[in-house]
């Protein structure tokens, strides 16, 4: 809370307080929580699920102190939404002016996002693969280049690493955006929105405010880089490009990319616009956007034909790369279900064989595969009980629908009433409270949070 | 097409030349395939799978014969959607006015959703585990009660068990209407469409036509009954009642279909009926419909507030039983992917245990685990390819899911521009062959007519 802070004392705004008392109770309850909690008894599985779940809950719950106090919203359910919608990028907001807040809030509202994503890499790269548990250890395997290429396998090591790869790419980002003019707020806090896939955006209409092209290529560049595998930008950083293009995931991730692009912008072309050149520019930008769970908006999407919203929907459900901070269910499963697939096709065919899965020259265990299995059926069945309770609380199917998809996959924006130029601060408590739980567990890869709920687990 | 060629001779009817015409095609191009491939040489795995596959596609050309020639159709692709909706027993229909049609071609439309139960009833419970293909014996592994209760493994005996238990059933539903008040013809037809869980209706408005509570509760609980195992049925009949209870599946079955209509009920009380019988009447016959795969209707549940269309559209996906003449994806795998799930989440405590799943008393093989892991995946992947076509052609986003939904789930009518008092005549022709390929895909379990498009299968 100190940037925002400085912003606040910067800008001589009203809030500098809030911002003293937030950062006061935040470090106190931390001081309190670890003077508590003496114990040096190495984590095990089952403390290392406990400790991120409850951590980012807690998180939420701190991050949320600023907009009560400063009096951005009124009651704690939409403050909780909103700040949880920033540590897990979701970028899904129940703000209905953005620009008339003080600016160090706004602040505040993307940085948060950055810090999430920050999170999530070291989370899914270094702290899940570490825990051992089978079938999360998906990145390790996944990890490209031979063995004594691979990250340094201990936490802390590896956490510097990618946090040095996420600050140069974010440096890079705010560099791109000043120098072709964008100012230095709007640069910093949309930076924060594309690199951690937040879609928090300072202004009203988002991207789409600054009307510019430039900055719309800058931004769909760094949304597709940050979607991607922070491992793999950490080999090119260190020279070795060619990784990028041996990496399975990063192919199906381009391709899944190339050709929503061109399904988009032929119907684009065809129903709305005149110029080939339009319906690509906001067709490539909505396309980078919504698959890496960014949500940033250059046009009212909602208003397109069906097909062009269906292919929408369906890749707020495919996400990012693994290891990227994007959200969903990740290129890598959805190609590895593919490619299971085609094996149990070959196994009908000639019922004795047995023939593992491989990614690139990687085998992939069934141990792992058992995981993504449930992995898709859990996701698919939560979306399916989630969208039950929207509905309830009388969301239309599809509006229902699209905003478990945005809030689980963590994109932001849905279709319907929670579309592009709407907002969830209509919908009535229960829901925001199940879109609050859905971003947790789309963001902690599931597993993660609802293992917590196994009654097993707290046996012994 | 002896049995409407009777109809037609009864009644009088102009058509009678076009049944006797039928026929003989019919007769004459199966007598030269028979002569042309005169190969005794046993059958194998590809064989049996190219058969069934054929089988359907064929039997759908035939049948379509009388409509093309009665002229109930002005073009095959309507008169061929129209009768592989019959034979896969979905229901879905592209007439818009039925009452008016000879009744011997109406008896036809009906009858052949009989024959496509009887047919898939005997492909799942003895034909597919025949061939041999490990994960298509589900239905044998799931096979209730001790080993020397089982059906008899032949095809031949195993088809001529099931098809008694069938027409025994059959004949009770009949008797049942038909004493309750109903005309022969319709309860016959009501029959043909009950116990294949097909849905095709003598009369326009469906069920609904009669408006009638006695009529109601028969068919409801027919089509549960047509929905569930028929070996189970078939150990009832011998007396063995408690193998009911005993089933997993079935007692899954009943606990969906309670809690739906619960739900439901609770959802047209509150905002539409007055009467809680009113809201549970139509709330039940329109669950055990849907779930069933069945189609029938009583009221025009696309009216419904979105809960219960939300209900109503998951269970399309749900489906029957195995070894029912139920579609989609049924509740044996769905029973198995949430057992799975939960087996997954052990493990993630307890990294190196080796827990196998069962369903009752009996292990399911990891092979057959794998085979019901990918079903789901390409389920959900055909569901999703075929909405992208839909929503092409220009239905909205919920409308293109749901014709999908109720017709790969072989269901018949869907929601919104497909709902229950729609019909599919106005989907263009490549619409209506995407929605014909669903059904037999849905029908014939996906792997049988998949399995013919991997290309290694016609190698060697």
């Amino acid at each position: 809370m100190l940037f925002p802070l400085l912003y606040a004392i910067y800008y001589k705004e009203a809030v500098i307080n809030t911002f003293i008392l937030s950062m006061s109770i935040t470090s106190l309850s931390g001081f309190l929580l670890w003077k508590s909690f003496p114990s040096k008894d190495p984590i095990g599985i089952k403390e290392g699920f406990t400790v991120v779940t409850l951590g980012w809950i807690l998180a939420a719950g701190f991050g949320a102190l600023p907009f009560l106090l400063a009096g951005t919203f009124s009651n704690f359910i939409d403050a909780y939404f909103e700040t949880m919608s920033g540590f897990t990028t979701t970028g899904a907001s129940v703000l209905t002016i953005i620009e008339g807040i003080p600016l160090s809030v706004l602040f505040w509202r993307d940085f948060i996002q950055w810090l999430g994503g920050m999170g999530i890499i070291v989370l899914v790269v270094a702290i899940l693969p570490a825990l051992g548990a089978g079938g999360m250890q998906l990145f390790k395997s996944e990890a490209p280049g031979p063995e004594k290429d691979r990250l340094k396998p201990r936490i802390k090591e590896t956490a510097k690493l990618l946090w040095q790869v996420y600050i140069i790419i974010s440096a890079l980002q705010v560099g791109c955006l000043y120098f072709t003019g964008m100012p230095l707020f709007d640069a910093l806090t949309n930076m924060f929105g594309t690199m951690a896939t937040g879609g928090f955006n300072p202004r009203n209409l988002s991207v789409g405010a600054y009307n510019n092209p430039v900055f719309e290529i800058i931004i769909t560049f760094f949304m597709f880089v940050a979607g991607a595998n922070f491992t793999l930008h950490y080999q090119v950083l260190h020279g070795n490009i060619k990784s990028l293009f041996k990496d399975r995931e990063f192919l199906f991730y381009g391709g899944v990319v190339l050709t929503a692009i061109l399904a988009i912008t032929t119907e684009l072309r065809v129903y709305i616009y005149n110029s080939i050149f339009t319906a690509l520019r906001y067709a490539s930008f909505q396309v980078v956007s919504i698959l890496t769970t960014t949500g940033f908006v250059t046009t009212d999407y909602d208003t397109w034909p069906a097909f062009s919203k269906c292919i929408l929907l369906i890749l707020m459900f495919i996400g990012g790369c693994s290891g990227s901070t994007g959200g969903a269910i990740k290129n890598i499963r959805i190609l590895l279900l593919f490619k299971k697939a085609n094996r149990d096709f070959h196994k009908l065919i000639h019922p004795r064989s047995v023939t593992p899965i491989r990614v690139g020259n990687k085998i992939v265990s069934e141990d792992t595969m058992n995981y993504i299995t449930s992995f898709f059926f859990l996701y698919i069945l939560i979306f399916v009980i989630s969208t039950f309770i929207m509905s309830i609380l009388g969301l239309d199917i599809l509006s229902a629908m699209s905003s478990v998809a945005a809030t689980l996959g963590n994109v932001g924006p849905g279709l319907g009433l929670v579309g592009p130029s709407q907002n969830y601060g209509f919908i009535p408590p229960l829901g925001k409270i199940t879109l609050t739980i859905c971003m947790l567990l789309g963001r902690l890869e599931l597993y993660t949070v609802l293992v917590l709920l196994v009654p097993g687990f707290w046996r012994k």
